[in-house]
């Protein structure tokens, strides 16, 4: 007698071959934001690069070999989100009101998925390149009615609210509002007379101020956290005008994040949540600024390679998402510059010519001592600033007025430098403001479980495709098992008013 | 007594369980471009739809729900494309200059996806809004330096050339270029003195030239292929201005289309090609008109939801992909109307108040009888044009100024109103030409094994994720085993230049 017996365990569709994502196992959540980065500041920065090293068409981003889907932006308030609105739908799944920071739209503080997460025992983290009591990390580790508050914002990142102490390392800008305002060194705009850094290092903070001490970390192998990194008074320089004897760079600040929290989470059962955040090219974007704003695309682009090197490595299963809030500036990689009908074209070289950011000229030009003298002021505007700072050679007479007429505001001046360069590049921008585009959502996983859920596009469900802001969130509380409005129970009696 | 027990424990990922595309097995290729349409567009659309009909925030578009990636958009000759050089990018699936149909950048006639496919046996077709003979279409179906020449491109489409007849069915405008200028009705516009029509109707083509004779293809089942349907001397009117009673919506075209494709092609072994264009999302973004272009995507959006509801009701293993070739206009959902920080918001109901096309009220301008009577004409201006069909109340006395210099140009006028329109929805845009920006790309199929395909990411393999235009020309000639080089050679000694 010959029997056979033959097994087929054929699975007939993906569903049932890859297991559901276990929310308990021991998991690193990353998530990354593109503060203000919208589908132009992608095409505008990577043909940036592919004219600056000479690279083939096909030579990509890192974030391009990752897009899975695109994120609807408007919060409960506005079809175009402000960052504080943006971020409450990515920190506590819920639509609210622009300038609501972790609370939702009747101003009840709402549980965020970092707290959620360091209350199942992870370790968490912020690593922002502008002020840490800005709208983005503020709106994962306080609650406040209104973005302004960031005297409050500090004081509830340090652990003064019911939570306690719910974030064990800070990497940023942002000094300001852990200093009072008389602050002998002008290091403070606090309204109090508090000094929160003295009170975080008598707390058990290791503070760091300066790059000695970031360096003295060792890539993030000698920290003992709670880590409190507060790297400038406020925003860090953009990439453009940084000087890294002085500041790291983005992509340095991800690593030392990245070590420490998986160093002191390799013994638990527990990974680490980590927000991480390239803040400035919202501000290139405010700013009007393309020369900026392509090296701060850059800078993060770097900064999510080492995310993607960190997963594959990993013997965690980790999950890095990455979008935006929103966009800003109302970029367009075109723009007419006379009323014939345009050529259709831009000019990346303009952006590789410009050395500066019109920040940083600006800040030059009020701070120039000789403006008595206004052919020494012109010729300085001219031959420092506009010939050797931006690179142009053509530019008018009529331009010069405008810088000198403006000079006496940083904020005016500069939005005079960024037009030469904006207008000679062909890059067009609508607004000093934010817009309503859908933004970019990316991600990477080494596992396959977290994988099948990523690449559904089931609403509330999966990210691939198109989604709400919020299902961002949604995402990141399913797979670890967060309830969120268990630990928005949690957090009640906040002091959030002003 | 033998017993073999054999357990295959077979497969791991969905790679394994999903057999590889088979290029031979009957198909239907619906490949749709939403000529113009940028991401803004979207977020436009779905925000304007949302408001007048009152729907919820995750109430979204047709095509929402069917994003799998992004398209790079860059011409061989500049880093923002035209619609000519677009086109022969999914058509060639190569890049080649702006102005070029379907030729390489050598200026030689490349072979195209549906003279591939008709030379395999497939049915196919053009459904367009604008002129048969415009740039999209035309890159499909004839071969020539510069997309101006579209008197030799109507001849390519009839059949002479090298290849022959290679389109089954045309539906779309562009009367102009098929009879002589000398046409005593005015239609022509052919340097020669030929009239293709009468040519294409004794070579047996149907010829379908207004509303009455499309109504009786009763829904494209009384068809007789090949069928030449020219419903308009120039474009199809926008959506916005569209008289139903007089021209079929893209949708309705659409339907015609499929109906007689599948019908025809019911039993034979092979399905069909069908290109679908809605053409004028463009224009209304070379004219910076965002109440057209609401209107325009919406239809698109219907025309995309007939594709999908035909797919999954077709036994035949079918695939659509939507995409667009360019950005149109650097079209921004947000704008900054005075130099003091600006609001974070749109106006949808400006667009929706605005009841006709910039284009359509500057012609009614032009038109106008009375113009030497200034005071009748302000008038006219202000309560027939403004007030009634633009919706708007608050206009200015300096608007009506400009609407009454710039009156003896359609095209300058055009800009005048909808600039009216643009500043009160406080909608941007920066050119009247292309921009640079990433395209997304929509897929549908009711085949497992071309999804599979589809929701890869790897370069030149699948459509997940970001990719170059030209891959989407190579996945369809990939799935239907079209060798395009091979096709170039059966396409040598068309006549090309001007």
């Amino acid at each position: 007698m010959f029997v056979v017996l033959v097994f087929l365990l054929l699975p007939s569709t993906k569903t049932n071959t890859v297991p559901e994502v276990d929310s308990s196992k021991k998991k690193n959540v990353i998530f990354m934001v593109t503060d203000g980065m919208g589908p132009a500041s992608l095409s505008l920065a990577r043909s940036f690069r592919q004219h600056r090293d000479n690279l083939a068409i096909d030579d990509v981003l890192e974030l391009d070999h990752y897009l899975v889907g695109s994120s609807r932006t408007r919060s409960s308030s506005s079809l175009v989100t402000d960052s504080a609105a943006g971020a409450t739908a990515f920190s506590c799944a819920l639509k609210s009101y622009n300038g609501a920071i972790g609370v939702d739209p009747h101003k009840q503080p709402c549980g965020t998925i970092l707290e959620g997460l360091k209350l199942q025992g992870y370790l968490t983290g912020l690593v922002v390149t502008t002020r840490i009591t800005d709208a983005t990390p503020a709106a994962f580790s306080s609650h406040v009615d209104y973005r302004f508050q960031e005297d409050l914002i500090a004081e509830h990142q340090l652990g003064e609210y019911p939570l306690g102490r719910a974030v064990d390392l800070i990497i940023g800008g942002g000094r300001c509002h852990f200093y009072p305002t008389s602050d002998a060194e002008g290091h403070g705009c606090r309204a109090d007379s508090r000094n929160l850094i003295e009170d975080a290092q008598k707390n058990g903070w290791q503070y760091v101020g300066d790059r000695a001490q970031f360096d003295a970390l060792q890539g993030g192998k000698n920290i003992s956290l709670p880590l409190l990194g507060l790297l400038a008074d406020g925003d860090i320089p953009y990439d453009i005008d940084r000087d890294s004897k002085v500041h790291p760079s983005l992509a340095e600040q991800v690593k030392v994040a990245l070590t420490a929290l998986s160093e002191a989470t390799k013994d638990s059962d527990k990974g680490f949540f980590l927000l991480i955040e390239g803040s400035r090219i919202d501000h290139a974007g405010h700013h009007n600024d393309p020369a900026a704003q392509v090296r701060e695309v850059l800078a993060y682009d770097k900064a999510f390679q080492e995310v993607i090197k960190f997963i594959d490595e990993s013997d965690v299963e980790t999950v890095a998402i990455s979008t935006s809030d929103h966009e800003t500036g109302g970029l367009v990689t075109a723009r007419q510059i006379s009323p014939s009908y345009p050529d259709y074209l831009w000019r990346p070289e303009v952006l590789l010519n410009s050395t500066h950011s019109g920040e940083y000229v600006a800040r030059k030009v009020f701070n120039y001592k000789h403006k008595d003298d206004l052919k020494k002021f012109k010729k300085f505007i001219a031959e420092e600033i506009i010939e050797k700072d931006l690179g142009v050679t053509n530019y008018t007479s009529e331009e010069i007025e405008l810088v000198v007429e403006n000079a006496a505001s940083v904020n005016d001046v500069l939005y005079v430098f960024n037009n030469i360069i904006s207008v000679r590049s062909q890059t067009g921008w609508t607004t000093h403001g934010h817009s309503a585009v859908d933004v970019n959502i990316y991600a990477h996983t080494n596992s396959e479980s977290i994988k099948a859920k990523l690449l559904s596009n089931k609403a509330h469900h999966g990210l691939l495709g198109n989604h709400e802001n919020i299902e961002i969130g949604e995402f990141m509380a399913s797979i670890t098992g967060v309830d969120l409005e268990e630990v928005t129970t949690s957090i009640q009696g906040t002091k959030h008013s002003p």
